[in-house]
């Protein structure tokens, strides 16, 4: 489907740049965030809101569908994250809230991005340091992070979280694996 | 991204043939089926059952989303029905239904078909004429209105269920519409 990704020199300045797009699924608003690690630095790079007005379902759904597609089109990011939210106040707001990730997680796949996972407590952990932490210490930490961003939205403010989730992540799974390799070659030795 | 339709010679017979597509949705097992109305006449045309394995939820969706395209651009439906189910065991549950009912209204509307909903109740009223019809009632039925037709799986004749419940809703709903007319002709005439 998006077969082309536009270019913005990612290549030619370094092997190491990652662009990572975090999102927090809705059907009414669905929040997005794009990252950018390169080496040791991190910034930040868009964010934004995706809106669907009351219609058809059907009709709200290719909305949410065109407008992320543009947005991964626009900053084609390396990877993406999505929020796994489970609770939700009925059956009826399940459904719709599965409704919305099934776009979130579609539209990277067709792009050919992996998608990772994150349930909220994973995103706290990683962002804040706790599972439990408030909403307030998520928007400190990313003000922190990223000085003078101003998210567009309370769900794309979650999405950046995400997104810096997913880094996190990423960056310590790295350095697992290098010790790993290292303790590996070390006991190889003669 | 379906902007090609599959010619099968159908404006070139009669400008009253409709094919609806009918969806019962599911992750695991998608069932779809295709139905043609002639004038009077009402023709299986096919059925089938989208089937994704246990990867990452992402790349089933991706799965999905593919194979339903494929059907919508072999068998070039006019209309399409999806089954609006809501009860499922548990939160996780409908999590997944919602997910795999959001690729079966995204394709159709990515194709530019309008997509009805009916509740299953609806769908076994229209069908069988009592909406807690056991399903072997609407087996039955089944067999009566598509002579010889084997569905691919207890999903796709779910799906063809759902297609003939939006049949004869467009066609109470044309009948209505055309007495509506005639009783407001009548009533014009001086």
């Amino acid at each position: 489907m998006f077969a082309f990704r536009a270019s913005l020199g990612k290549t030619e300045k370094s092997g190491r740049i990652m662009r990572v797009l975090g999102l927090d699924p809705g059907l009414r608003n669905l929040g997005w965030g794009v990252i950018e690690a390169r080496g040791a630095g991190l910034r930040h790079i868009a964010n934004g809101t995706c809106r669907t007005g009351s219609g058809e379902l059907a009709t709200r759904l290719l909305e949410l569908h065109e407008q992320l597609s543009a947005v991964v089109a626009r900053w084609a990011p390396d990877e993406a994250a999505v929020e796994k939210t489970f609770v939700n106040r009925d059956a009826a707001g399940t459904l719709k809230l599965g409704q919305a990730r099934a776009i979130a997680l579609l539209v990277p796949a067709q792009a050919g991005l992996p998608v990772g996972e994150y349930a909220p407590n994973a995103v706290k952990k990683a962002v804040v340091g706790a599972g439990h932490a408030e909403k307030s210490q998520i928007a400190h930490m990313l003000a922190l992070q990223f000085p003078g961003v101003k998210p567009d939205s309370a769900d794309a403010a979650d999405a950046l979280a995400v997104a810096l989730a997913h880094h996190f992540h990423r960056r310590t799974g790295a350095r697992y694996t290098a010790a790993l390799e290292a303790a590996q070659a070390k006991a190889a030795r003669p």
